[in-house]
């Protein structure tokens, strides 16, 4: 079942393009893991097909969410950046992550994270786009 | 393919709960667009298959994020309500909608709306949640 063609309605734009699971949990582990290769994406822990990986990095990079480029160390492997647009998610994984934290009776989001995101929100995001410079 | 078990991750928690698209796209209905019963959401315009509404309906109630009672204008119908727990996610839906009005070069968000968000995000938050006056 796929939606009806877009609408320009703000949600069905977003959920086409990250609405999948394993879109948005690549996404988290490039934003905020730090993950930046196929291999570290198929080892983050939540066990990914890796003929899912492959078809989600081929549509975030078709999307403008995410970017590649050869690996300097290794010429047959890329290297994956976060693009302008997909830092720009960082506010809603900060929401995301706060509702969690507080309705997950088993939450793993560490408590001085989850305070540090209330007290200093802006800051939080200025800190997670600035380890990304150069993007874009 | 199903996640591996929960564990603790805000974003596998979340996108266990609301990650599919249709279970979003209810939970928009039902908060921002005032649609209360089961017609409305059949009705909403992304022509959501009947079998799928009621299996994410069910879901959605299962999880704590709507609630139901009966109509009281016709009893063999249901009127539905967000919960305390749904609620919650207003903030990240305005952030979902900046996102998609920025990204999104047909966006259909209202221009004055995204300034509103932009500008009074916590006011837009009360407004919101003050249309649901004594949710659980």
């Amino acid at each position: 079942m796929k939606y009806k063609k877009h609408s320009g309605c703000p949600f069905t734009y977003a959920l086409d393009i990250f609405g999948d699971k394993w879109s948005l949990i690549i996404l988290r582990d490039l934003i905020l893991f730090d993950k930046r290769t196929y291999k570290e994406f198929a080892g983050a822990g939540e066990c990914i097909a890796t003929n899912i990986l492959a078809d989600r990095l081929a549509n975030l990079e078709k999307d403008g969410l995410i970017s590649k480029a050869r690996d300097p160390d290794n010429r047959r492997s890329y290297i994956y950046s976060p693009t302008k647009k997909s830092l720009d998610l960082v506010p809603m994984f900060l929401e995301l992550i706060c509702w969690s934290a507080k309705h997950d009776p088993k939450t793993a989001a560490p408590p001085a994270y989850i305070r540090r995101v209330k007290k200093d929100r802006a800051g939080m995001v200025k800190d997670i786009r600035a380890g990304f410079k150069g993007v874009k």
